[in-house]
């Protein structure tokens, strides 16, 4: 597959594929777009069975982190990079510092983090050769975990979805049911639904967890499987990609759909089949960028909690006009978020072209 | 095709896929290796096909780069670019400033250079954007046309080869066929050996060149065709790379063969071939490495005529070397020039990796 006509490729600035023979680093970085600042998005690693496999993770990831952080009006561009896990045994930290010089011969184009597979320690090693790095346990500006902050986008989200949909102004009885809710931002999430006044039904591959918020909320513990087909207001997918497919669609009895997980919709055509059933399904990385967020006080050098606050309370009128035009036009609210992602993509570049002329 | 995968990919440390919306720039910067220090290597412009096409170019004469750099000895790395050149009108200036963008991008990894289709004007334009550029026409450090240079280099080797093969330490009388001999290089050749007293045939598809150097030197013009089957000493392509081929083998006479040209043998299998036949043939990018040893002192800041001339003297010793070891094994001195230049890579590269730990 040719790099350039990749089905996927949509105008990324940069595509750069950087190895090291030593540490066996192989990986690829995405630079979709800087036209708002430098590409900021996360590390992936994960056993790719090759380059191909992994080139087409990086050029979605990074299509994904412009269109999430122009959404929450932050001032970075989006990218994402990806390494191909080594085979066998290898020397994780001299890996994630030759990772760091790669990130670093880029010049600030593109700021990393933590995704799948990477932890805070690992940005530790790759600060160890770049400065261009973000998500850090500790530091000056270190913005610690973003789950809270994810979380608490989710919630706000969530409720002005239920205030459309419903037509309720707070969450008292509202059934809501979290897949993933044992998870850093379900928990979180949890917490905020249980204190509104929201009835829970949960589940999670940890068992653990759940009980703990059984005692905690009184939520109401169900099936790995049968969290689809509540009978429920709000549908939360918090865990796994993908949930929204044929096989689930029509078993969903929900009003909403709003959750904190990437790719909710397995292709962009379930958006049409998500409202086709008169279900509002709030666009996943409109509602989950409160993390993005979180870490952009870091990456402007110091955290500032009312800024922050600022930004999620722009995230429920991002959404709510979303949903808006969603109804007007009768289209999907996927759709519509993509096309106003890249329409203020785009007026960014033209406004940044004018300044040059 | 998968990059880390491909055929040619050859342990690339970096392959920057660049693109610019606005200007249509669509261009590949390939980064062999930066042992020896930045990778350089000049920028070609190209109506390529697709980036399929446009990276197998890119990765082989980055690998070329590599081997030619270490091979003369200079304190610099391989890559090489290429730009597709965009189908219909553009802007040139515009075009190559947004290179230059990506040129600066990674941050003095690379250092371009003009190549096929790319003229100094254009470096200026690339110089717009970055300073990570040579090759210029103007400026303290310019280097000006590395041609003579080149040239020069080729003269000496060319010396060494008679030397070997026909047991001459001048060149008087000595048979030398010339193809390409109106062009840059081909010219100044001409003139260095017709003052040693060589008799030239030479041959270009530019037929006024040709009256001037017969005029000039008393040369013999001869077709296009017929230069492969003329009896002479020595063979020198200074024109297109692959002209040692199956087709063009058994007709040559000479018993030698040193010229400027790049890839001059159609598939690493012709070293052989050469051999077989009694030829003694001096692999191309040791023998042509004069441009480059030229632009070098550019990137060094100032340009000193002593140094260069030492490198010219290395020239000769390496070529030298690669012939004694060609002979002394019986094997291809093509074959023997890749090989040393591979050792020396990776030399320079456990050397390195020593100084860190």
């Amino acid at each position: 597959m040719s790099v350039l006509e990749h089905p996927s490729f949509d105008n990324h600035e940069k595509i750069l594929f950087a190895t090291d023979e030593v540490t066996g680093l192989k990986a690829i970085i995405g630079v979709h777009s800087t036209v708002s600042g430098p590409a900021c998005g996360g590390c992936r690693m994960w056993s790719y069975p090759n380059s191909e496999a992994a080139l087409q993770d990086a050029l979605r990831l990074s299509q994904g982190m412009s269109y999430k952080n122009i959404m929450a009006d932050l001032p970075i561009g989006g990218g994402k990079s990806v390494i191909m896990k080594p085979e066998g045994p290898f020397d994780r930290k001299a890996l994630f510092e030759a990772f760091g010089r790669a990130v670093d011969s880029l010049n600030g184009h593109y700021i990393t983090a933590e995704d799948v597979g990477v932890s805070p320690d690992d940005m530790m090693a790759v600060r160890a050769s770049t400065e261009h790095v973000v998500g850090l346990p500790e530091g000056k500006a270190a913005s610690g975990d973003p789950s809270p902050v994810t979380a608490e986008g989710v919630f706000r989200g969530l409720k002005v979805c239920v205030e459309r949909g419903l037509g309720k102004s707070d969450l008292a009885g509202v059934k809501v049911a979290i897949q993933g809710a044992s998870g850093h931002v379900g928990t979180y999430l949890a917490g905020h639904l249980a204190r509104a006044g929201a009835e829970l039904f949960i589940t999670d591959i940890n068992q653990d967890g759940l009980e703990r918020l059984k005692a905690e909320h009184g939520a109401t513990i169900v099936g790995l499987d049968d969290i689809y087909s509540l009978d429920v207001d709000v549908f939360a997918p918090c865990a796994l990609g993908s949930v929204i497919n044929p096989d689930t669609i029509d078993r969903i009895k929900a009003k909403i759909i709003a959750g904190a997980a990437n790719n909710q919709l397995a292709t962009r055509e379930m958006g049409a089949e998500v409202l086709k059933r008169g279900i509002i399904y709030a666009p996943d990385y409109v509602l989950n960028a409160g993390g993005i967020i979180n870490v952009m006080g870091e990456i402007a050098g110091d955290f500032n909690p009312e800024w922050v606050k600022g930004k999620l309370v722009g995230l429920e009128q991002t959404l709510a006009e979303i949903l808006d035009q969603s109804d007007r036009e009768g289209r999907p609210s996927n759709l519509i978020a993509d096309e106003i992602a890249r329409q203020r993509i785009e007026e960014k570049r033209a406004a940044k072209l004018a300044k040059v002329a």
